[in-house]
This record gives structure tokens, C-alpha cells and sequence, in this order.
């Protein structure tokens, strides 16, 4: 599946008994002599009674990954195609927190995605201060960046065009800047206008990639801070479009975005 | 599958009725919303009494390939495992020639890829003389080729070491050199001893590839006919190691290699 050009191997692990090791996902993410994506995406029964479902995502090189919300949107879809379920919202275990997915037309997906963290301990920012922006000098240049955790950590930088350069000069001096101890996303906003933004993400562990739905939240919500943006705003990614709702405060955001089947198959391990 | 990690998408049209249009294909060839392969083979009925099946070969960007040996290698071991024949030797039309494939142990398939064709008017080459080497100039330099068919243009560069930059620095211009009205795919040599070579090559609409078999058999019958090589020669190409055989004048080249099933699905176009 895809999710924006983010694929997934999805794979079941309630109607089948599978355990896979870091050699196996590595093989199944590699694109010549597996199936190939960027992550394997593990359907898994929930460990907690709230939860309908759990996933566990794993990067291409076998490690594991926190939440993602393109992975939660084709997850969504999964379930249902796959007929594990008959529930048009659940709640899904990622990791250590509990999610609130509900599917929309057309294949969409929209998913709860919490509320941000903005407290520097929370990213983990290396600040004493809460503060809607940080000075950050990153390659020779100081930056004036949002920073704040959806899950994970995102840095934002605002641009004035997504494809001026930025990403290509800062991208990978801004992920790994000293201040960030488990690294950053870093995020590259241009602001069209009050409800459409463009957006490209440099991710940890990862290079750029097409859609980074986290980011999509990080940089609205940074956006909304800074009074640049309206509540319901339309983000531009590479790979395609992600629909950002946020009121503010302690309040989810909320992403909606689209959802693909590539094909189905199985794979001998 | 792959062979030697040159990965195909292998299409059964013998059992089921298809029709693929060049967006399908791209569809299908797609590394994120699609399958993902570097070519889609379609494996069909014969349209010669003398061929057991025929098959066609699709790039990455829709347009159709000649023959490719890592393709033919994967065709013999698709049709036996889909269970289409019971043979262990057949002969299949690819393109405009036959070729004679046999399948060995450890799933390795010996595929007879014809005799090379040295005269200039059937490679294409814009030379009035066959010679077993010629002068190229490409981007700026003056460099000995070998040059030659396969099916498919092959012109070779001995290197004193694979990974010196030269592929980098002449794999394009070489590629599409003026003197080849079709183009060529370029190959770049390293004699490690007489019965062992390394070989990268840029390969005609794809750029370079893991292992290109026409391009192994063209190396060592440039090779063989400059008096470096033994008449069984182990090729070392990025993805892997083919075993190629000559005899040298009008016999056929004959390339000994592994194929590896990947995966197996079902995709709706």
C-alpha cells in the first residue's frame, strides 16, 4: 500500500502466525530482491482492552519506528479490505500511545493524531524555554525554526519556496544539530496563503520523502502558532496532498489523507 | 524476481487474458505505487512452430526491450514453477530470434544467447569496417571499444579497475554517442586473470544496472578476441556472477546464472 507515495508492506499477523526477524524485514524492504518499501507495517490484536487493534512500523534497515501517519491511514484500510473488522473508527495501539482512526470517502483516512508537545523536554529539545519559535544555527546560517514533538520530534523551517535549495543545504545539519539528542525531523514550510501550504520533509534515519504525514502536523501546528494559517489548511506534499485540521492548545490534530492498494502477494521467508 | 538482482515483474498471459498498455506498464514497474522491477516480462504462446513460448520485455518507462539474459534465465524457471511446461530445455522466441534455454541445479539456468554479430550495420554502428576494437571519442576522450551485438548494441571499455569513476564519467556519452543510431549500452571491464572479470554496466533507458547478462556475453567476446580471456570466463557484476562460455567465431555464447522468485501477488489495473 501507499499512503502519498509513503509505501508499506502491510502484513497480518492475526490471521496468520509470523514472526519475523530484523533480516527478514530487511529482506522484505528491499526493492530488487524482496517486495520493497520504506517500512513494514505489522497488524498485530491489541495489548490494551481500549485499543480494537495494534501496528508496529520497521524502517527498511530492520530497526523499529514510532508512529507515522501515512502507515495509520493504510492501516485503516487494511483492516477493513482485509475484513478484520467492521468498525469505520478505531483505536489503534502505535507504540506507546493510542490513536482514533475513522475512514472517509473516497479511500481516505482521517487520523487523530494527539495533541503536540511543545515542552523542550518532551521532543527532546536541549532549551529551558517554551517558546512558538527557537533560534537554531544550523550550517553557518541562523534559523529561526518551530520545534515541537508530534509523536516525534520536528523541526519547521519557513521558506519561501519549497524548492529554493533549503532542504538540499540544511537538511541534513538540521536533523542532526546537537540540540535535538535523539535527532530531528526537519520540516520545510512555504505558506501559500491561510489554507494551502507546500511541504517537504527531511526525516530522521530516512533522507527526504515524499509525504511525512507527522511533519504535515508539525508544520501547520507551528503555522497556526505563528498566526499564519487558518484551522483547516491544505498541505502539499511531494507525493501528494494531506488535508491538517487543528483549534489550538491541548487540542488533536487531525489529518486526513489518501490511502492505495499497490497490489497483494505473498512472500516465502 | 531476479536475476542477479535485475529484478522483473514475470506476467503469465498464456492462463489469463490480459492487455497491458505502456501506463500500465509504468504502472506495474513503479517502485512505490506499483510493483516495482526494472522491466515486466510477458510470457506468451509461441507464434514459430520451432518455440515452446515467446516472450516480450517492457522497460521501466513503458517502451519494449530486446532480449535480456537475466530475463530469459527468469522466464525458464517462471514457466516451470507456474507449472506452463514440463520441459528442462525449451526454446523461446524473444523478439525477432530463438533462443535455446536449459534449467540446471540450484535454480541456475543456462540460456544459449546466440552468436555475436560484429559486422557494423547489424549492432547499429556508424563504422564502414568490422574491427574486434574501435576508437570512440566520448566526453572529451579518445577511447578503444569494443563493439558489437548481442541482440542489443554492446560497446565495451577495459578499465583498469570497475570502480574508478569511469562509468560515472562515460557511461551517458558513450550511451548516446552519435555513432550508434540505437544507442548502445556501455560496458566497463576489469580482467582480473583469464577466467575472471568484473563488469558494470549503463544500460540503454534504464542508466547502470546490477547485472546486465548481454552485456556480461559482450565483454568476454570483446575479451576473447583481444587474446585476454579463456574460453569459461566467471563474470563478477554488482549483482552477482554469471558463467559465460565461447568458442569463439560463429558459436553461440552461452551464460550460465542464478534466478531467485522474490515474491508472488496479484495486481488491479
Amino acid at each position: 500500500m501507499h499512503g502519498a507515495g509513503n509505501d508499506f508492506v502491510m502484513i497480518d499477523t492475526i490471521s496468520q502466525r509470523i514472526k519475523l526477524r530484523p533480516r527478514d524485514i530487511r529482506r522484505i524492504a528491499d526493492r530488487r530482491r524482496g517486495v520493497g518499501c520504506d517500512q513494514v507495517l505489522l497488524v498485530e490484536p491489541p495489548g490494551q482492552p481500549e485499543a480494537d487493534f495494534r501496528y508496529r512500523i520497521f524502517n527498511a534497515d530492520g530497526s523499529e519506528a514510532g508512529q507515522c501517519g501515512n502507515g495509520a491511514r493504510c492501516f485503516a484500510r487494511f483492516v477493513r479490505h482485509r475484513r478484520l473488522t467492521h468498525l469505520t473508527t478505531m483505536v489503534v495501539e502505535a507504540g506507546s500511545s493510542l490513536m482514533t482512526l475513522r475512514l472517509r470517502e473516497n479511500h481516505e483516512v482521517e487520523v487523530d493524531m494527539g495533541a503536540p508537545l511543545f515542552t523542550p523536554a518532551d521532543i527532546p529539545f536541549r532549551r529551558a524555554e517554551t517558546a512558538p519559535e527557537y533560534e537554531l544555527t544550523a550550517a553557518g546560517e541562523t534559523l529561526r525554526v518551530g520545534v515541537l514533538s508530534m509523536g516525534n520530534p520536528h523541526a519547521v523551517l519557513r521558506v519561501n519556496d519549497v524548492n529554493d535549495g533549503s532542504l538540499e543545504r540544511l537538511g541534513e545539519a538540521i536533523r542532526s544539530h546537537e540540540d535535538f539528542p535523539e535527532e530531528t525531523n526537519a520540516g520545510f514550510l512555504e505558506v501559500v496563503d491561510r489554507t494551502h501550504v507546500r511541504l517537504r520533509v527531511f526525516e530522521r534515519g530516512v533522507g527526504e520523502t515524499e509525504a511525512c504525514g507527522s511533519g504535515a502536523c508539525a508544520a501547520v501546528v507551528y503555522g497556526r502558532r505563528m498566526g499564519w494559517l487558518d484551522d483547516r489548511v491544505t498541505v502539499e506534499l511531494t507525493g501528494g496532498k494531506l488535508h491538517i485540521q487543528w483549534q489550538g492548545d491541548d487540542s488533536s490534530v487531525l489529518m486526513t489523507g489518501p490511502t492505495a492498494i499497490s497490489f497483494e502477494g505473498t512472500i516465502r521467508l
